[in-house]
């Protein structure tokens, strides 16, 4: 089993001060050592069709699901997501053991093994 | 500037053979040089009212912003959409910049120069 991820996307109600909740963010993820990365963006190409008015994107990572269970039970977590839950219009969480699949290196074009032809 | 990422969340229609179509995402991705990573997910553990129906997370990875254009206007990028399209219940796509925050590893414990103390 590999990583396992925490994922949140939100729409924030007008007004918020965004970049304060971020701090806030970044400092709770810093803070609680199970988290083994944490990454997030704002939205800046999808159609609103697509979008749905959802603008931002968290993404944490674990090394293994108990790590996952320590930071939802950790009470900095806690505290941080009573607060977040009131910034908020919209979420939706989706936590899931990771499958990664990278593309594969192109293969090289091979060479005759010519000296194996000449020996027939 | 970092990585750019394209996450989609979905859930898929009823009756859908949801191995099969991983299958395909999985085989696009990797026909298509421009794509860094991919991984995916089954979300196991959210409440209903957390996930609100969305079953599956699809998050690919780009060196930068102009590989993921490339990748939205690749022909086999676009016949999987064509087809993933038709297989969804519903839909949610944000593309953003990732800002990568990892925790900071701990501090050690600092020494006290004492050779510059000691030249006062």
């Amino acid at each position: 089993m590999g990583e396992f991820k925490h994922l949140v996307i939100v729409k924030f109600k007008e007004d918020v001060v965004v970049e304060d909740i971020l701090k806030d963010l970044e400092k709770m993820v810093a803070e609680i050592d199970s988290v083994k990365s944490f990454e997030w963006g704002q939205d800046l190409e999808s159609p609103e069709m697509l979008r749905q008015g959802f603008t931002h994107a968290f993404l944490t990572t674990f090394d293994k699901k108990e790590d996952y269970t320590v930071f939802v039970g950790h009470p900095k977590h806690q505290e941080f997501s009573a607060t977040f839950s009131t910034v908020l219009e919209k979420i939706v969480l989706l936590d899931f053991p990771a499958t990664l699949v990278k593309p594969p290196p192109k293969a090289p074009a091979e060479e005759p093994p010519a000296t194996l032809n000449d020996q027939k």
